[in-house]
C-alpha cells in the first residue's frame, strides 16, 4: 500500500452555483480559497475571477474536460491543492464523474495519494426555478439534449418517457451553434403529449449580469432567443402562470380547500389521498 | 392599485441546503439574518437554531404547511420581514409552490404589498449525491414517494416512466412510519427494468452529525434501514460502483479512449456523436 505522504495532495470539485457570490455556498468559496491551482472552462473562471488572485489559473476550452481532469490529478499527485471548478452543482452534468472515471482509468483509490472532495452548488434547475416562480414542486426529470457524448436515441426515448408521464422537465444543452435540431424534436415530443399552452420558462444566466427570462409555452418557445446558457423548463399539466410566475402545485388542493382550510371529505390529514397506496 | 408602505413587509423563502452550516449559501445566510420572524418545522429550526438569536421564531408541525404560508404573508402585511425556510432547496418539493399558491388565494400579486424572494439553495439530491461519489453525472428523475398529497397512480406511473428509459432516480419520501409498501412497490417497479445489481445509495441526513451512507442494489436494497429523512439514488443501467464510489459515466466513453485520451474511428470532438441526431 502507497503511504500517503505528509502533505497529500488534493482534488476539490467544486460546484460554484449560478455564478452570482451570492448564491455560492460557504465551502465552495473556502474550497477554491484553499486551492493554489484552480482549473476550470473560461466563463466559469469569468465569473469566479475576484476569488483568484495569487492563484494558478489553468483556462481549458470546452472539448478538453478530461484534459482539465487529468491536469488535476497529475498537480495533486505532486502534493498541490487543486479546485475543479463548475458553474451549478459539480455532480450534475458537471465534472464530478468525468474525473472519477479519469482518476479510476489512472489506477487512483480513495484513501489513497490524492484526496478528492465534492462540494455541492446550487445547480441550474434550481437557480431558474427560482427566477421565475416555484415550478420544480412536484416530480421533474432533468434531461441534456447533447448529443455530444449521448445517443440520440438513448435521449429521444427519455423525453417521451418524461412526457407521457407528466413530470416537469429542465432541459439542459438545449442548442448550440451546431445542435439546433435537436430542441425542435424535443418540443414536438412535449406537443404529442401536453396542451400547446402549456407553460414553459426560458432561463439564460440565472443571477448573472445578462440574465433573461422568458415565460411562454410550449406552443411558442422556438419563437424566442434560445442558446448554450439557457435552460428550459417545461410544465407539467398542472403547472401554471399566475401574474408573470410559473407554479407547479405540490397538491395540497387534493385534500385541503385552500381558501378555508378545511380538510376535504374523505381525506384525513397526515394519511395517504383517498386514491394513495393503501395499507 | 394598493400602494406600498413604506416599509413594505417582505417573505423570504430561504432554501439552507443539506443543514451543515458549510453548505448554505452566502444569500440564505443574509436573508434569514435580515427576517425579524422565522417560521419552518422543528427540524429545520434546529438545523439553523444558531442563527436564530434575537428573532422570533414559529415551529410549525408536518402537516401544517399552509398554516405557516398563511401565517408568513399575515406577518407581511403587517410589515414584517418573515423568513419561511426549508432544508434543501425551497423550491424542491419545498415551501415555494405552496406559497405562492395560498398568495394567489389571498389576491397577492407580484409588485403588491408583500416582496416575495425565492431564495433557492443545495437540494437532497445534489449533497446526496455528493457524499457517495458522481450518481448524477446524466439524466435523472426526482420522484417522491409520499402519496399525501398525490394520487398513487401518477407516482407509480412516473416510476414505471423513469424505470423503463434509464434516468439515474432519486427517491424522496420514500418511507415513513405509516408509508411503507410505497419502496417496495417502487423497488419492484425498478426491478422490472433493470439489474438486480444496479447500484443504490441510501443517503440519511447528507452532511449532518447523523449522517448514514449505505450504498447497495436494487436487489438488496430493502434489507437496510429507510426512513424520513433518507433519499435514495438508484443508477441507472451505466452507473457502476469504484471502490465504494457510485459513478453515473457522463459519456466520454462512446466519444474517446479514456486511457489514451484518442478519439474514437467515426466521431469528432465538438461534434454529435456517429449516433446522434445528425443534421
Amino acid at each position: 500500500m502507497p503511504q500517503p505522504s505528509p502533505t497529500p495532495g488534493r482534488i476539490l470539485l467544486v460546484g460554484f452555483g449560478p455564478g452570482h457570490a451570492d448564491h455560492l455556498t460557504f465551502r465552495a468559496a473556502q474550497a477554491i480559497g484553499e486551492a493554489q491551482v484552480v482549473i476550470g472552462y473560461s466563463t466559469y473562471i469569468d465569473l469566479v475571477a475576484h476569488m483568484l488572485e495569487g492563484k494558478e489559473v489553468v483556462v481549458k476550452g470546452m472539448t478538453e474536460e478530461l484534459d482539465r481532469c487529468e491536469m488535476a490529478l497529475e498537480r495533486a499527485r505532486a502534493g498541490q491543492v487543486v479546485a475543479l471548478i463548475s458553474s451549478g452543482d459539480v455532480g450534475i452534468y458537471g465534472m464530478a464523474g468525468p474525473t472519477y472515471e479519469v482518476l479510476q482509468a489512472a489506477g487512483w483509490r480513495p484513501g489513497s495519494d490524492v484526496a478528492v472532495e465534492v462540494v455541492p452548488g446550487v445547480t441550474a434547475l434550481s437557480a431558474c426555478a427560482a427566477r421565475v416562480g416555484a415550478p420544480l414542486t412536484h416530480d421533474f426529470a432533468a434531461i441534456s439534449l447533447s448529443d455530444l457524448l449521448t445517443p440520440w436515441e438513448v435521449i429521444e426515448r427519455r423525453l417521451k418517457a418524461a412526457a407521457e408521464s407528466d413530470f416537469v422537465v429542465a432541459l439542459y444543452n438545449p442548442k448550440s451553434g451546431r445542435r439546433t435540431r435537436q430542441i425542435v424534436r424535443a418540443r414536438e415530443i412535449f406537443m404529442e403529449h401536453r396542451e400547446p399552452g402549456t407553460p414553459v420558462a426560458l432561463v439564460k444566466s440565472a443571477y448573472r449580469e445578462r440574465e433573461e427570462l422568458e415565460l411562454t409555452t410550449l406552443e411558442h418557445m422556438l419563437e424566442f432567443k434560445i442558446g448554450m446558457l439557457t435552460t428550459v423548463l417545461v410544465g407539467s399539466s398542472n403547472t401554471f402562470v399566475y401574474e408573470g410566475l410559473m407554479i407547479t402545485p405540490r397538491g395540497y388542493k387534493n385534500k385541503y380547500d385552500l381558501a378555508t382550510g378545511e380538510v376535504r371529505a374523505g381525506e384525513m390529514p397526515g394519511r395517504s389521498l383517498s386514491s394513495g397506496l393503501q395499507p
